[in-house]
């Protein structure tokens, strides 16, 4: 079934048939690559999620418009500026960019997915982009020259993840076998996460023959479990986009597998991106389990997930287990969670129960021993019926202030 | 009517007529007083509010059960351990100390509220604090010695507030007179703060003349628009409680100018707690203005004053105002949020407009001076109805993270 090509490093990793990918310096960043385009050969079906934030930016206001008909074949995507809240001005800019990619690849704008990420409330520098995407054909001087053609569409999967990464220390790629066919992910994104719908931007392209109802419940059912139980830090960005293309050139495949490996490629990322969180040294897992029903499940788990005093408490293998109980016991405004009781809960760290198991000074030491390892796991049960959560984070350093307390200056 | 008798200082306020504080050192932590009571030395009349949180400790299930009947006159407080998740045994230790309390003030232990605040899921040290309080005749060696009676119940309301602390790097304490009486208040906390009917410790006593309902009015009211509207990190403690004693020794007062007193009492801790949040440097309110109902203001409110982007943006000093926008936009549970536009709304820091206004380099500049100072307000206008709300926090510094991840170790 679903077979991992690439140990999560993603070096290696290549297209499925049919895709191309660019990867360039337009100079919208001093340094470093910072426009990256994915593009099908052929005519592709797609899928896409997006963010429900009510600041979404023109680029996604677009880009909702362009997934309608579940046709994009193309995904370009500029890091370094989110067009976020640069009202009409924005909206044109992003208009352009579809329209100068789709004349880049012969094909409508409508079939161009735009994205956009990095910093709220400027301008994108539309000068450099026009030259660099070839609109007034010739590249400024210091942009880094221009797409001369299909030439250049030579970039791996790696190095269009590598374009689209703002404070990312690395690149996030995932891949997965199904039948003959191949689904490969990449994605970007380490703080202001916390999706609703989907992430910070996520795309995944197969050469598998998939029909657009199909594909869209593999994405929505694979980011309902994966990149909607992420968060680094409780914000949920205005830009927020996964999109899934599929292209047919390695014809039909068994949908349930192709289910699973997209459910697979996007658990990987979503690892991928609790582990490089800002500032994070440190892989969280909660998994609640004896929840009354998935949505209690969830808001418990994710509560754990995003107690600041839990967070550092794994940061620094503080032992503090009293923490998750607090964070378990803290959630009051539904109906639901009025039921949770001290005497129904454990917790366990691990393999490790620390409630209400009593935890002498051995114990606690081994408790130490277990949190600083570099994947932490903690535990959850109600006792209050059958259903189940598991929430991907990480733990809150000093880094992550350090990180976000001078980002634009 | 409300006038400040401290300047918010603490230093010279004294306890209002009939009122006596003692603060000594029981040993339940190394250095420093852990102990501490609050009396009336006359009959009183209580109000209290106390956290809703699921695991709310022992001594808080039992300080409700006494604080039914609004006739609590004593409040003993053991800094240093929480009694939360601790079964049973924690449970008798509650009833023990409030007996050791009666019985040392010649009152039905039925009298006594009960609070402990600090580390999670340990016993309380019941030896040093039955030696201390007499309850064995005693006081144990390097235990710091025994309350020897009322001679010893000289602290003032500044040396009670120091006894409460945890993390805390200053006491907290307010005091206004109202007519020929006075409302003193002291408090703790500095970290687990997101409190919901109720903070982590604040006691407030009045030598005024005032009915069980009125008092219960007066302080449920300042409480919901003062420590409910302050958060540190989200994190909801399980031990907060916010009590009022009034011991009619001054006589009656007019009912209004006694409200405005708790009130003013309850908003000067408040900014105090939030000023001296784990880690902050400095004082950070959000005023959401243009609501279309007062739930919706608060939360808002809430949102952008706990994202740990704008947190840190505000103690880097960084002009990102993106991230208010952010903050603000991911709101997208409640049906009424789904109303907030771009369109419609604005964002200020201080008096200076960010949004929509354009912020070209000279702007930003000054935005950095108004975020460099040490207290810092942000206000944005949703532009859908009337309502408002002001609420309370502080910065997201390294020293929050330093200060939790090894906070028991």
């Amino acid at each position: 079934m679903a077979n991992n090509d690439a140990d999560g490093v993603g070096a290696g990793v290549e297209w499925p048939q049919g895709f191309l990918g660019y990867a360039g310096h337009a100079g919208v960043r001093r340094n470093g690559n910072d426009l990256s385009i994915i593009a099908s050969e052929r005519p592709a079906v797609s899928a896409a999620v997006f963010t429900r934030s009510r600041f979404a930016g023109p680029s996604v206001v677009l880009s909702r418009r362009h997934a309608a008909d579940q046709r994009m074949s193309a995904i370009v995507t500029v890091a370094a500026n989110a067009n976020v809240a640069t009202g009409a001005e924005g909206e044109r800019n992003a208009a352009e960019l579809a329209a100068l990619v789709g004349e880049l690849l012969r094909i409508p704008a409508e079939r161009v997915l735009v994205s956009s990420t990095g910093v709220i409330g400027r301008q994108l520098p539309m000068a450099p982009l026009r030259a660099h995407l070839g609109g007034d054909g010739a590249g400024e001087a210091g942009a880094g020259g221009t797409v001369a053609g299909a030439r250049d569409f030579d970039a791996s999967p790696l190095a269009v993840a590598g374009a689209m990464m703002t404070t990312d220390t690395h690149a996030k790629v995932s891949s997965r076998t199904v039948g003959g066919a191949r689904v490969v992910g990449v994605a970007k994104g380490v703080g202001m996460i916390e999706p609703d719908m989907a992430t910070m931007l996520a795309y995944l392209v197969t050469d598998a023959e998939v029909g657009p109802i199909e594909l869209d419940n593999a994405l929505r059912s694979a980011v309902d479990r994966t990149f909607n139980c992420l968060s680094v830090d409780t914000d949920t960005s205005t830009s927020d986009t996964v999109a899934l293309l599929a292209n047919g050139a390695a014809g039909p495949v068994d949908p349930d597998a192709f289910a699973e490996a997209v459910h697979a490629v996007c658990l990987e990322l979503t690892e991928q991106l609790a582990r490089d969180g800002e500032g994070a040294t440190k892989l969280l897992r909660v998994v609640v389990e004896g929840a009354a029903s998935p949505g209690q499940a969830k808001r418990i788990a994710k509560s754990v997930l995003n107690s600041p005093l839990v967070k550092t408490a794994v940061h620094g293998a503080d032992p503090n287990w009293g923490r998750v109980v607090m964070a378990v016991g803290k959630n009051t405004e539904h109906e639901e969670d009025l039921a949770i009781t001290p005497e129904k809960t454990t917790v366990r760290f691990g393999a490790m129960e620390v409630y209400p198991r009593a935890t002498g000074e051995e114990e606690l030491a081994r408790l130490v021993e277990i949190m600083r390892r570099d994947e932490v796991e903690i535990g959850v049960t109600l006792g209050l019926g059958e259903d189940a959560a598991t929430v991907y984070g990480c733990d809150l350093s000093d880094g992550y202030v350090r990180i976000n307390a001078d980002y634009t200056t």
